[in-house]
């Protein structure tokens, strides 16, 4: 019937963010964000370190870190008795490119004192630009590069940036300094509390991962975390994120076949880990602030929905724990 | 006071959509859709046919079938004991245009095998080209006719159209061929689904017209309804879209007057029905596949508020019936 | 590190707003508003007195009123036993000058008989214009005057406003006739029912002003609130957008301290006043019409959450209260 036909290209990840990289320098004034340039011309987005940063600047960031293919956005509440009184909320119709192409944290950057002239640094890049560099094992299993011109780096770290690791990202991605734009998020602020939050969904696709789910088993994805505000503390602040994912998260995915569906709704789930049922600051401090030590299966949303396009089916597990997050959230007394 | 006044003529729900139909093709990548063009240059996007499709094609889909004149968007759960995980939620105020004049699926496109030189065809037509060409006898009633040389058309079809049912569209609507733009959604499809699920006010207004109650009652319309995944059975996909709405859907409607308020919010909810209370897929099962043995006052939401001008009252009836939707659509033994 | 750093300048609410004005004129007809110029090109946009107006107008409104830097949107409920069935949700990341600088209906603008040739005319302004002409004492401790060559001011009063009245506004404002915008909202309107109800943001933070708990502290808020229609009565329409806030809105707010946020849990919501527990309309009827009788602390959402970035902790305080909205709110025999 026809004649001509536009197969679809695969998406471009640092190309469908231009537009949301351009209101992020654009609006930084309403976003309380800082905006600086290097010598070479790369821009640097303070989002939390000296600049205030803001809730807005952490959506933004968020739909950046997901290559311009997911939907996030603050919500509130208004049930009878809600959960917690602000959600973000996240929608993907490419789930595999936007979270873990994109989105997630996967890039290890790190600067000895010798190379930084100072502190040592160390930081792990997520974002649209990790595409172009494709330096993690997992690109391979993804089969997806991105090539474009331009390209964005989101970094959850508390200081800016050493110049080492500026030119080590414009090297692996191949790009002219004016065209690198990277964001900077400290995990204690309220943009980085918001863009981390906005990872329910990732993490999900991690896990599905991990659990060695195949990933083009994935068709849609999206779900809801409260949203804390940030604690001063490192520690802390570090374990409210992932207890807003781990207790409050709760992730809507639609795969293709039954199996997958009904093995991810039971072993997707948070619970599902040794360490489920403290506090995340909690696990991490009685580990000795090792990462390694903790069950990899805890990282994941506290409820799962998992579609089946093969039947139709949905397979549920998991479910929040608001106690938990009032416990840790509310001020003593305060108790909902 | 004023020396010259812009009167706000009728918009064209065409023109309205416009933009939206331009991000259909442009991102039919980020949408998994295909874009083809015929021989004289109509273009067939494909949203489930031959392509994937997506839950964002959806949504934009379903916001071109409003004309431009409705909010559509997909809302994930975040209340303590949720309904179902993922939602579509439409906001408008031009109900009675956007749903009526545009979205309804009301204009019967057929082919014979002799004019297609196959299968023979058939399919409704809906979305906004309706209202250029004004076939149906409701067009009578709104008093609504859209003059505008380009238009978009969607159709909820398991194939593409043949062009013998193209020219039909493009003669009763006055358009050149290259200035038609026809969406394809299979009832099956992700993007199928939503685009139906997102009917809920729409469902409402062509109920409240069957009541026969005036149209230039209903001042503003908005509503939510879960949103399943499809079913791969035809039959049952088409069942759990309309029990997304019969039993899941929930529509605000603001009118004019009390008596109309109250007589809707009592008569409006699918309760009202002789069939209610099955799955709607059992219900046309035991019919025989006879759509017009249904009693037609099934097709509405399961539960309405609607607030008058009037008094200012708010008049609540029906209600949504979570057990039965669980009962459908949760794998067995994930009862939540 | 950087050679040149762009620190954010202060935002401009009437350059920030300025694309939604345009949008408000360019799509009056679907809006259902009526734009007229004067003779001096001021441009009034009607959304209520003598053209129908919508809730879209409303929210438009809202947006322009917070000066570009607040998300406002309207919400249908998804929840098992909703409190209402339509929310208006509001988002800020600059609370103080979005709701204080710009969307508080501070600025008293009278006409006298002889001035208007008529009815004596008065209105309370609010929106970015305001904040150009700063004739409040308030803008002296906001310590904020916005410079723009460019206005719009949003008046909630049941006829246009006269000349002299536009004159004063021009000439406060400094602006050319052509550059000013005026946007018409009657509170029993659905477009002003919707302006209004979206304050509920901006009533906590007049609030934390009158506790005189120091703006500075004021990070982030976010919050919701209800939608009811208009009542055509206008002590009942007031009454009820106050209702709104007073018995169904909530906010979140994220401050500096642990004291103000402890204290603003505390004293900012709605039950800490001696009116509290009845009807809006009530109370005001009882006090003869006499807005000064009434105890200023009544001016608040029913339920806030406060959190601190000094600790991390969220304190929690009021509650709204469905019972007293349906028994104002629904038809008799609807309790739902």
């Amino acid at each position: 019937m026809s004649s001509s036909s536009t197969t679809p290209a695969a998406v471009s990840v640092n190309a469908s963010c231009e537009r949301l990289v351009a209101r992020l320098i654009d609006d930084a004034a309403r976003l309380h964000v800082d905006v600086a340039r290097t010598d070479g011309g790369t821009v640097i987005v303070d989002a939390g370190v000296n600049a205030k940063g803001s809730a807005a600047a952490g959506i933004l960031i968020a739909r950046i870190c997901m290559g311009g293919l997911g939907h996030v956005a603050r919500r509130s509440a208004f049930d009878a008795a809600p959960l917690w009184p602000s959600y973000i909320e996240v929608h993907t119709s490419n789930p595999v490119i936007a979270c873990l192409a994109s989105q997630y944290a996967g890039w290890s950057l790190s600067a000895t004192k010798e190379q930084t002239g100072g502190k040592k640094f160390f930081s792990l890049g997520s974002g649209p630009a990790r595409a172009l560099a494709c330096k993690e094992p997992l690109f391979d299993e993804l089969g997806y590069r991105d090539r474009h011109d331009r390209g964005a780096l989101v970094m959850e770290v508390d200081r800016l940036p050493p110049q080492v690791v500026i030119d080590k990202v414009l090297n692996d991605c191949n790009l002219k300094p004016e065209n690198l734009v990277i964001a900077v998020t400290p995990t204690h602020s309220v943009a980085g509390t918001v863009q981390v939050v906005a990872r329910v969904v990732e993490v999900a696709l991690h896990k599905t991962h991990v659990l060695g789910v195949d990933l083009d088993e994935i068709v849609e994805g999206s779900g809801s975390a409260p949203l804390p505000p940030p604690a001063p503390d490192g520690i802390q602040a570090m374990g409210r994120t992932n207890d807003a994912i781990l207790y409050g998260g709760r992730v809507h995915l639609t795969v293709k076949s039954d199996a997958a569906a009904k093995r991810l709704a039971a072993e997707l789930p948070s619970s599902n880990a040794r360490d489920y049922g403290r506090p995340f600051a909690d696990i991490f401090t009685s580990f000795n602030y090792d990462f390694y030590q903790i069950d990899p299966a805890l990282f994941a949303p506290a409820e799962v929905w998992v579609s089946s396009l093969e039947s139709g089916a949905t397979h549920h597990g998991g479910k929040v724990d608001k106690a938990l997050l009032d416990a840790q959230w509310l001020a003593a007394g305060d108790g909902s």
